[in-house]
């Protein structure tokens, strides 16, 4: 049901010709109202694509009618010639649907360093909005793909109003959010403060906490979108939840689809002296690329773990560190500990919990190991 | 010619059957004198292997007058039995030797969290000690290989005095050193502190700026002896300048047979408005994995050097980036620049260079690129 599960919102997804292989590379998003509150979170990456800019600035009127996302181009590095391209973008978009277009927002994904083909893209957006409907969440979700395998959607419905989502992101998944954009909507009636917020504690549990190849993009972009028409005002720690809960679903199906991965490994620090510690070693080990092909490998690799973990500044004591890889405490104080051979690494989940043995703080990071498909499909990319 | 081709230094490399496929293991270099000055740096991990804790105390008096090192294990993560069994290594060559054990350092390099074969380690040390010649300098180098494809040596000779050494290393070649061993002699006559001065002087430029695959080891260790033999007191530029000259040809060797490494990538970032900044953005773009795929790929993707930059606290303007691939400016202000179709990406070297346009500082770091026989040697290594 994706950003059209909310009622409010109209949606659609076309090929415009931004890809040259002819699929599915432009979605429009519309909150049909009665109100148009909005909340957005960006790319923490100091260099920020055109889109990026250009969101930030709308997202700070806390007021967004429309989106447009593409894929196909990130239109990154493209110096002031992007920023062009992005305002057309949404001048265009604001004629075709009546609107103002500093209540447009723009999002693109794909190459960095390459400007759109706007001959394509400008009448993509007319024809985008011919097509605007109430079940269109779908075709939007398809048309945000870049090498995504599947399209990504999520909804949690709660007692008379929803909050529905889409996604996309393969690679490049990591801090400060992971490669992606994501459009997430609401039919609860609640202002852009509320929403900025719940979305700020969602994100910061869930897409930031994804790090699937320590990459971080110039194009992250995550916006929350609220049409009222339920004319509900939920209570904050129930909206929250709502937010977090699809958060959470499009972040584990990010993972579940990232380039070339062949396991999905949960990181959970436990015994932190602070959630920042906590999540400073769950990001070492989830980066650690000699980890990430031991656990390709199906080796329960525990050395390397604590390899990891050496490199944080993080409250521990080497010798009370422990770790265990799918349950089996393969390492007690920082030394052998039960029968490696133990370990079942055959499932697509690895669980790797790490006892810091200093405090009550934990975090969980979610990552991807490294194989070989992911080298061959990151070096083929661009040609 | 190795660590033996300085005079006063005898050494040996025999396979003692710590390693299963009776290749060498064990090296043993002894310093004849007249003097027994030492230097030593090591991992700043701060998970330590026994070796590295038992060898940062030998190295803190000054003096050391034998060095064992072993390779089929690295004697990390294994307990206060760990630690024991450096001690008796140390204890088993003073008394072969006719030392003290408080003036022998030992290195270990392998598998982490793996007890060493004491039964064949011990005796072993006995015969290296039988076998110590004044030209036992590559059979030691041989005897700490890993997963080496070569052994590793570098010489400097200068006016009447000489440095020599050799290095282990293959991967987990990272920041604080790169995942190796080393040990330099000289038979110039210096005290403990200038050659501590001059040791880290070079490490810091050389071993330092290594950054095959992010990985920070828990065995790194660089030891500088000095014997004294030659009678020559070189002044100390003359003599940091050759011990950095055999540091930094060494480096050179370990990213020349990194791990299924296909790349040797030179990251220059210049116009830093400091060394720090421009450290900080070669070790962001060393560990960019997309960056590491494309180059394999010899796909020139700077739009990935460029979202590499903006994750770092440097300081620089997102359009003023200029970055050159083997001297085609592709991206100018931060935008598209010169044709990349005119990079030629053929050769086994890639010079990157990074312009932050922010100061008058610059820095070099080499780093491989990331490879489907990378993932496979590290998915395969304990197994």
């Amino acid at each position: 049901m994706s950003v059209t599960a909310a009622r409010g919102f109209t949606a659609a997804g076309i090929a415009a010709g931004i890809k040259q292989n002819g699929k599915p590379d432009l979605a429009l998003v519309v909150n049909t109202g009665p109100r148009q509150d909005a909340a957005g979170v960006f790319t923490s990456n100091r260099v920020k694509a055109a889109p990026v800019r250009w969101s930030e600035q709308v997202v700070k009127g806390g007021v967004v009618s429309a989106v447009v996302l593409n894929s196909g181009g990130a239109n990154a590095c493209t110096g002031p010639r992007g920023f062009q391209d992005t305002h057309a973008t949404a001048e265009k978009a604001a004629e075709v649907l009546g609107l103002s277009s500093d209540e447009i927002a723009v999002a693109s994904t794909g190459l960095i360093g390459v400007t759109l083909p706007m001959d394509q893209l400008l009448p993509g957006v007319a024809e985008a909005a011919a097509q605007l409907s109430a079940d269109g969440g779908e075709r939007a979700a398809v048309a945000i793909k870049t090498t995504d395998s599947v399209h990504k959607t999520a909804v949690a419905t709660r007692d008379g109003w929803t909050v529905g989502g889409m996604a996309k992101g393969a690679g490049m998944l990591a801090p400060g959010l992971a490669t992606m954009l994501v459009v997430l909507t609401t039919d609860a009636a609640l202002d852009s403060g509320v929403l900025d917020t719940a979305l700020r504690d969602a994100t910061r549990l869930t897409f930031d906490r994804v790090d699937s190849d320590g990459c971080m993009s110039t194009n992250d972009t995550v916006l929350l979108l609220a049409s009222g028409a339920s004319q509900v005002s939920p209570e904050y720690a129930e909206f929250a939840d709502a937010v977090r809960e699809v958060c959470a679903d499009l972040a584990r199906q990010l993972i579940a689809d990232a380039e070339g991965a062949s396991k999905e490994i949960r990181i959970e620090v436990t015994g932190a002296a602070s959630e920042d510690d906590a999540v400073e070693v769950g990001r070492s080990i989830a980066r650690n690329n000699l980890l990430k092909c031991a656990l390709h490998g199906e080796d329960p690799n525990w050395g390397r773990v604590l390899s990891a973990i050496g490199t944080t500044r993080a409250a521990f004591h080497p010798d009370e560190l422990n770790v265990a890889i799918n349950d089996v405490w393969v390492c007690k104080n920082g030394a052998v500990g039960e029968d490696r051979s133990l370990v079942d690494m055959a499932g697509r989940e690895v669980r790797i919990t790490a006892d810091l043995a200093a405090g009550p703080d934990s975090a969980v990071i979610w990552a991807n190991d490294l194989t070989a498909e992911y080298v061959h499909e990151n070096s083929a990319y661009a040609s």
